[in-house]
């Protein structure tokens, strides 16, 4: 485990072959003394780790996930306290905004791995995340507002996840929904028990990494696309996207795997 | 109360410091023999109390309730069917659009009592407020087609609370759901039995009461012009509008409260 | 029943008058034997169907039905792989989406009745129609992925039907949800046991018939094209929509009806 007062040391744990799967990395947001407060480093931390794996071949699925009792619980607010300017203020938030979009913009499924309090920044780091599995001791809540400042860009992909009235009732009272609601609303995909919670993130990983790497990537990046497009134009994006991939030695293999009644070929 | 043959006498009754909490204000229909119908005199009544709390400074939470056992049954049919052209049809609902769109920019959160049967622009109504409460008793529906006459207007708020199969079966249909329904489905956010929901209410309205009205003004705008936006033009204007209110005083002062383990100490 | 072997059979069977309600059109899917794939057969004899019930005077709601224990397995994927050019792909994928679009843009509604399990192209159609009806032992999966192929067209409707997260675990896993989750999730609208499928169908089939058809049509067309609009111009094409609506004669007698307290007179 890295110690903080080290110079040059990320607050941010690379694993390759996590959970025991071949093609996971995990990033692990460590300073759980901090609830894994997105401070600069940790805000670097994630980007270099994504940016890596943005141009790894080896990668398939990437976890996000924290140590200690927290997830995350949202921007550093001794350091944002510390620089009250309109400028540094726009500059994180560019940063933090950068840092989401990449998430949507990788090639990998992105997974979030809440074992704990999701607050603020916190909470959008899950809304942003692809999927998101959390254990039964998980909480969120968009929180700002309690302090007088509203939760503005959390409430981007909180309201691109929840219906529109749940996304508001959170941003307006700063409440917190448990685990159980969070997946009735839409937040995140499972709910299981803390200690089943690595062995279910091992099963959904292993169940993408088992697919075609072309498959994966090109649909992750069409899904992204087409959601902000007219049904039309979607569809036409979409067909193309999906031509393209039926041109695929994997898909080709697959599809006459599927007809001759056997498991496919795919080289690895 | 007021006597509906009254001249000049408005159907909407406003209160101030409603349910016992201090900058709550309410707005409440009483033409309870009319099921609360959306006359051009209750339509004038609404916007009119709309347009006094968008310039008031005491008004933190509005509430849009109903006198008797109906919420509002929607348009006044009576009035619809004795002007039967075009221009005051066009005309009509331009008016009630406007009503609606009054409560979307309205500086203060709107949130919806909903003691009964809200039909139609009834229904209408309660998907645009911001929030909604309802008593077990509620019941929903866009029965216009029953009549001939399919719910477009309400199609457009209702379209965007619930999933697009849900909204298209009570706009075919004109079937009403129950209040645990219409909680599933996201057209309101609480449900609670009938004689709990003054307390509900209460304490909902003292909950966004407590925050910042800058936070919870300029983050209700925001919320509703970055939903129509894509995902990136969202992330700049969020983070644009979370810059400009973490320099408010009052954020600066929550932020550093926090900070501090105090609570903060706002001026109001 | 059809014998597939023979020239000119079309694999779509049309009945009138379906489920004992006039102005029901069903289109039965019935290639049994091969999971009702969208064989080019299939695609043509639904586009047929439809494109002759949007003509008809007499037909008032559609319902997509499949023979046999598979509601729809998608693409005919032996078809698919014989012919492995790009162009046949995107001339396929153009094929279906305009079957898809002829759905959306029918002026009746219309509703999936899904018995079995409705895979890949089988699960976009239940999501592009109107209204789906399920029995409780349907089960639906995008699994295109499993063999290398994203389902990216039919994430299109998906992804407009279920939350994001719901429909991109999904799409990346090709994993099967029930009948239940289906319904939790927004893909279909109810859910019954097999043996009480045909009468709820009836019951809704009913219900919509019983509509004046002005009604229906106009607002079926208005509430997609207004789902892709800003909210402002929704609510102005909505109220023109409604306006008109209102001057048909169908709604003046409707409406005059409600106020008589006596039933419509409507011609049919």
């Amino acid at each position: 485990m890295n110690s903080d007062d080290t110079r040059n040391t990320s607050p941010v744990e690379i694993e390759h072959d996590a959970y025991g799967v071949k093609g996971v990395v995990s990033l692990t947001m460590n300073r759980p003394d901090a609830f894994n407060a997105l401070s600069e480093a940790m805000l670097d931390g994630l980007q270099d780790g994504l940016n890596g794996i943005a141009q790894s071949n080896g990668a398939r699925v990437v976890v996000i996930a924290a140590a200690g009792r927290a997830f995350c619980a949202g921007h550093d607010l001794k350091e944002m306290r510390a620089a009250p300017s309109l400028a540094y203020y726009q500059a994180l938030f560019a940063r933090c905004t950068k840092l989401m979009m990449t998430i949507q913009r990788l090639p990998q499924p992105v997974i979030a791995r809440v074992q704990g309090v999701a607050t603020a920044a916190g909470c959008q780091l899950v809304a942003m995340c692809d999927l998101a599995v959390a254990a039964d001791t998980a909480r969120f809540a968009v929180s700002g507002v309690n302090l007088g400042l509203f939760c503005a860009t959390p409430s981007v992909p909180l309201s691109r996840n929840l219906s529109r009235k749940a996304a508001l009732e959170m941003l307006l009272t700063g409440d917190f929904i448990d685990a159980a609601q969070a997946k009735q609303q839409g937040l995140v995909n499972r709910v299981v028990p803390l200690d089943a919670l690595d062995a279910e993130l091992a099963r959904l990983a292993t169940s993408i990494c088992a697919k075609p790497v072309e498959a994966v990537s090109a649909g992750k990046g069409l899904f992204y696309r087409q959601l902000e497009m007219g049904i039309e134009a979607a569809y036409q994006l979409a067909g193309q996207t999906m031509a393209c991939n039926m041109m695929d030695e994997s898909a080709l293999e697959g599809v006459q795997a599927f007809i001759d009644k056997r498991p496919p070929d795919w080289k690895r």
